[in-house]
């Protein structure tokens, strides 16, 4: 068998993720590797989860990096809270709150959804109506929708989840890095997130963190975690702070790499960061709207990072993606489920979050439309 | 928050893995990212899959690798066989076998153990026994088992285990690419293994088979697979030959790096890799042998990729791991369980077995002992 180099064409990934990787992170990334026990590599890791709640703005102790993509992340929250009988929330406006629902009835969760039209937010009256009904262990929200571009405000959904003693779930992979999130000042329970998208690393990673609150409820369970891989009372050993105990063995290298790509963000800036995003948001957003094109996503809920843009009456929209590919090297991402074929998916996140992506992307859809 | 660069030590890395990887390996990591559903990737997807077919010796057309560590390739294997109730059976003789049994309780299996002590393998006539007992779904074994360095030779008892009308499920973690692993003509019915041993990728993926027959069983499941990340009915549709439907984003970087590490191991040939790896063995055990040091797991089952050398009487292990790491660079690892402080393990893997690496530990632990 006779297979060459794989030696992949360049491509500027205006995408649903992955974004672009500043050169810095390929650099560390391609770092000879070291022993995932060795003393240097621990050390990292204590710099990885203190920049990681730098990130997240919280002072979680449990908070890390799980060796899986967003979705290894997800399972990781749902596995570790949820028991057998347990009741719990979910809100529902596109792939990712499905995909949530999903998770939980594997986990054995009674399942409440609480949905929206894919494209709109889950607005807080929703949340305190199923509250109403029903009284579960927490609710999960997913803050941006990557699969519609909505962005679901979080503070007074948190307020009547808290009131009503329950825990508030996050999905945050689309978020992270690229608007605000505040897991403390929000009292988010627990949260994930994917490196591959506003952190610009590539994916392969989940950080995660979880409050005391989650903590305690964990502790309180009476049957153990049907996964070992994502057992939070093993992981925590391996990643806390006292002796290490063996577990699984890091993702070397993906670590290297989250490493640098934290140490980006914060060398921006959080709050540089993210006006960085809306700006280039809104260039696009003034661009598009010269040429007659709108964000299909809620009015006022848009993200920054993710804009579906709704596609002319008329227009053969594969071909144009492809054409984007083939003759410009970008990426854009397809509409999903009731959006498939209404929208393209125009991703401005982490490193590729630029005024010069932005000039490229809309001269490119002026010649192809 | 002003974290500076990681700037990995120099290590030679003959510990329980990771492995060393070669530089085109870590170059191929480098290269820029494209998307999860480029074409391009596409295609790199499809050789990853032909390639890993090469080197497992196998047709199977579920052959993939799982986007977690070896660990999540264990948990792959035993969430889609495994339904509440079945009766398995698993034989323990580390670390490994341990983690299995653990596992396949956590899915809901009746557990069968059939123990060895450490540093022994496990016998044909002792599955035989197990099976005049039970009727398991399935039979685990674990090939090479790491924290012990003992090889247990798998036809015999496959034949046993499909006599018995179950399936054979097989950890291969450190056993591929540094010795037979022949997964059609031992009809292994599922198979794990990880990338960060003799194939001497970076860790962060986990090659899998799964055959017919698994897949058969697989298909006759009444209840739904407890993990949606690793569930295989939906990786099928990611991984498969027709259109790929998204599941999660593969880790584009480190399948850059396992084609690159694919690619070596079969341009060296996996005969050629075998006999490295047992002639580095042998150089190992010869020069041990000179300084009065003995291997100590059971005699004609020994790895070739996993060493497991006697600590003198009187010797501070740890104190000589530290040396060895802090003034030779060298990693090697300590035993665990009832092997903790009586052996060292020291790892020929991959790139890590060589010639130049065996003479520079013996050297070292003379100077040391």
């Amino acid at each position: 068998m006779n297979v060459g180099k794989f030696l992949p064409p360049t491509r500027t990934l205006l995408g649903p993720g992955p974004s672009g990787v500043a050169p810095s992170v390929l650099e560390a990334m391609s770092q000879p590797l070291v022993g995932h026990l060795d003393p240097s590599f621990i050390s990292m890791m204590d710099e990885i989860k203190a920049m990681l709640r730098a990130v997240m703005l919280t002072e979680n102790q449990m908070t890390f990096p799980v060796s899986g993509t967003g979705s290894a992340g997800m399972e990781f929250c749902f596995v570790n809270l949820i028991e057998p009988g347990d009741e719990v929330i979910v809100g529902i406006n596109g792939v990712f709150g499905t995909r949530m629902a999903d998770v939980a009835e594997r986990c054995g969760a009674k399942v409440t959804r609480v949905e929206a039209e894919w494209g709109r937010i889950i607005e807080p009256a929703q949340i305190a109506a199923a509250l109403g009904k029903v009284k579960p262990k927490f609710v999960a929200i997913v803050h941006a929708e990557t699969s519609t571009g909505a962005l679901t405000p979080i503070e007074e959904i948190s307020k009547i989840v808290h009131g009503a003693d329950a825990l508030l779930l996050l999905d945050a992979v689309t978020s992270l890095g690229g608007c605000p999130v505040r897991v403390d000042d929000w009292q988010v329970d627990a949260i994930y997130s994917g490196t591959q998208k506003c952190l610009s690393c590539p994916p392969g990673l989940s950080p995660v963190s979880l409050s005391e609150r989650a903590m305690d409820a964990i502790r309180g369970r009476t049957q153990g975690v049907q996964s070992w891989y994502l057992d939070v009372n093993l992981l925590a050993n391996y990643w806390g702070e006292g002796a290490r105990v063996y577990h699984h063995t890091a993702p070397i290298s993906m670590n290297y790499a989250l490493h640098e790509a934290l140490r980006l963000v914060l060398e921006e800036g959080l709050e540089n960061r993210w006006a960085r995003h809306e700006a280039n948001h809104n260039l696009l957003r003034a661009g598009l709207a010269e040429m007659g094109l709108g964000i299909a996503s809620q009015e006022g809920h848009q993200l920054w990072q993710l804009n579906a843009v709704s596609i002319p009456e008329g227009t053969d929209e594969a071909a144009v993606r492809a054409a984007l590919l083939n003759d410009h090297g970008i990426e854009v991402g397809p509409g999903l489920g009731p959006l498939a074929g209404k929208v393209w998916r125009i991703g401005l996140m982490g490193h590729s979050s630029s005024k010069e992506n932005v000039n490229r992307v809309l001269a490119a859809l002026k010649e192809l439309l």
